[in-house]
């Protein structure tokens, strides 16, 4: 029965699964808030023409698409960066500036499922808009990396590359094409150096062509050790003014107390075609065959093809479905609490004994514990083997006989102990054990 | 230009908005929380026959449904309980019971937008699995009433209707068309009384079925008042049964200490046709034109209907985008601080002076204060107008020439008082100052 499955590529997300993601969004969001960006969330679908403006080919061919009942064209979207540039122009293009958003959402995109790649999926990004300054990419990328940080990862370096040295270099070697060259490029850690000089010469690259794409993919690693050789392989002076302003990046970076996780990497080009400056990605190293578990840079242009106002733009997503099975890896999110520190259980049918039960459950969760009532009508056996199972640390057990003279039974479940004590000194002695 | 406008029925929800929902979100699951409730979340888009088995027929008629690019025909989900029956009956059918899962979740359907109503909306539910026990109905009731007080709401009240108790009454007056009298029934708020009984007699009723009908919608007001009415008007076995049910449910109510909010209405059929018990929804008197703000009740057959053993459960979704602006209206919800605590400028462009900058916003992050610093460039000036129109209480300056001993100034934006400190002692000012 197709119907009873849930839809390939998707996943249903199970209590300890959601507990452990709000946990980590939860991290994540608490350093958002900390660097002053607010949240927004725009709808779920647009218009699908909206996401052609901005995507590259390949999102859109990988859109969710459709027509509604009205006859317009809509796709879930596959990134939030269209949708706010959107409000953007709507609503803010007079608010004061910079306007620093973040998003925690959900994205669609048919592509084959992989290990960390789903058709529906979460990110948690930023977008900073309406400051052109080095200082605007700073900020987005030490709150990038601390956001990895919030969620306990310490293993993951981020990894910075440049779009305008890319388009000097294929001017330098003489490329039309540079956008192909930036897609072969981007593909270079997927293959074999010798695959990767095969692929150069069959995009028409001579010898010395790509001798110096083997030396531009090879300034890569710390920001003093290849910056330097950056500046020996460029020319240009658009590329010197840039070389200068990743210099003034990664100084920057060391005062926000970051430089640890900072790589240069101008091998990197990320997808995306309106990235126009600085481009990052971070990798945190594992054995489940995952890449990078976010990116982001700087897009001048984006807002002006949305049809605003030229408005300079930076910004970051973090992938939740790569990021979660590399910290789960690593054992880094804790255990979530899935069962209530306290089950009350009525002995019999009896309803005041009901009404008992009802009642110190109810007093429990007034009092901020996590407490449960029987509800099945199951025996004291079973229900004391079901809060064993469950890992229930104390019972209350509530008798008639006991309740005529205003007492309940407290059960440690651990050591099996049981206590006979006055119903409103259960409750208080309960509070305590918790430690509330 | 329409791609630059947001869809028919959507809306893009602002800081202002997202820091509220998330206000309301987090009461809400603290309540959820401690009732043991565990939170699922499934895919946005399900095989649309999964909807059509539940839903009525309104409802599929409302769906967003699409044939992805593999041909699967699929739709955004209209309402959570039929991906969440889907899930128990794929997964958790041997599962300890009973089961709890609560959600917060976007739905989505094509309907005419109106004051609360929009085509992608929120809910926050609960499906309780496993019990057919009215102890099952009360925990959810009172679950019900909790969440909508920990939004800090007061006047409202939940109504109780018994879906048993209908279909007994349109046994009683032999009407067949015991669905078709049922959303007659549930329309009745919306017309006068005679254009009621008009409908009622275009429906085929006699004038003894009127009568009767009359007497079945005047159930409603107090449990103590209005049960004894429905025991003189229904004479079944199933009817006296059912009445004696609620009679305990109201007893349970009271024992979780909720019975101020409690109201019986046997006029209340809710929509679907698949509840099979009690059902219930919160009203709250609002000059808005919103109706209910959730609803509920229980639903004995639907885990077999979606091919599962037999499972009894009961539950209920509350309606964020009918909640709200009736929180708004009442001016419950505390204003969000939508601003930085400290703004923190450089003067002048030394690279020295921006990073010893970036260092103080660093650390005042880190020291777990909402921090943020001048990105765009602009001048002193316009630096603390900026700060000044968001209300930000303290300024950090920071120029070439103090920097140099080692100083920077304070700057307190409401009394324009001003302060040359140590910049670590300056640190350590603002965290006091702040009351951190």
């Amino acid at each position: 029965m197709k119907r009873l499955e849930k839809v390939k590529g998707t996943r249903d997300l199970l209590p300890e699964e959601m507990a452990k993601r709000r946990w980590i969004f939860e991290r994540i969001r608490n350093v958002f808030e900390r660097y002053n960006f607010h949240e927004v969330l725009t709808p779920t679908f647009e218009y699908t023409e909206l996401f052609k403006l901005r995507s590259g080919e390949e999102v859109v061919e990988q859109l969710y698409a459709f027509d509604d009942k009205g006859g317009r064209n809509l796709s879930l979207r596959p990134d939030m960066t269209s949708s706010v540039a959107r409000l953007y122009v709507n609503s803010f293009q007079n608010a004061p500036k910079p306007v620093k958003w973040y998003y925690m959402a959900n994205m669609f995109r048919y592509e084959e499922p992989q290990s960390g790649r789903y058709r529906e999926f979460w990110q948690a990004g930023v977008e900073l808009l309406g400051s052109d300054k080095v200082e605007a990419d700073a900020e987005v990328i030490a709150l990038f990396v601390e956001s990895y940080l919030a969620t306990s990862l310490k293993e993951f370096t981020v990894n910075i590359g440049d779009r305008v040295l890319l388009d000097e270099f294929a001017k330098m070697i003489s490329v039309k094409d540079d956008i192909g060259l930036m897609r072969l490029i981007d593909k270079k850690d997927k293959m074999s150096r010798e695959d990767f000089i095969g692929a150069l010469k069959e995009f028409g690259l001579n010898d010395d062509g790509v001798k110096k794409v083997l030396a531009l993919v090879d300034i890569k690693g710390l920001p003093d050790e290849v910056l330097p050789k950056a500046e020996e392989l460029f020319t240009s002076e658009e590329a010197k003014a840039e070389i200068k302003r990743l210099y003034e990046l990664v100084d920057l970076l060391d005062a926000y107390g970051i430089s640890r996780w900072i790589r240069i990497d101008l091998g990197i080009a990320r997808g995306f075609d309106y990235y126009t400056s600085v481009v990052f990605e971070a990798i945190a190293p594992n054995d489940l065959g995952i890449g990078s578990v976010g990116g982001g840079g700087r897009y001048d242009n984006l807002i002006e093809v949305f049809g605003g106002k030229p408005t300079p733009a930076t910004g970051f997503a973090i992938g939740i479905e790569r990021l979660i099975p590399i910290l789960e890896w690593k054992d880094l999110i804790p255990e979530p609490k899935l069962r209530p520190d306290v089950y009350v259980v009525p002995i019999g049918k009896d309803a005041e004994v009901k009404r008992a039960a009802t009642e110190v459950v109810s007093t429990l969760r007034r009092a901020g514990i996590k407490a449960d009532v029987e509800l099945t009508g199951r025996k004291v056996r079973k229900a004391l083997d079901y809060a064993d199972r469950l890992g229930v640390p104390y019972v209350v057990l509530i008798g008639k006989r006991d309740l005529e003279e205003g007492k309940v039974t407290i059960r440690d479940m651990e050591s099996g102990e049981q206590r006979i004590l006055e119903k409103e000194n259960a409750i208080k002695e309960i509070v305590k054990l918790l430690g509330l």
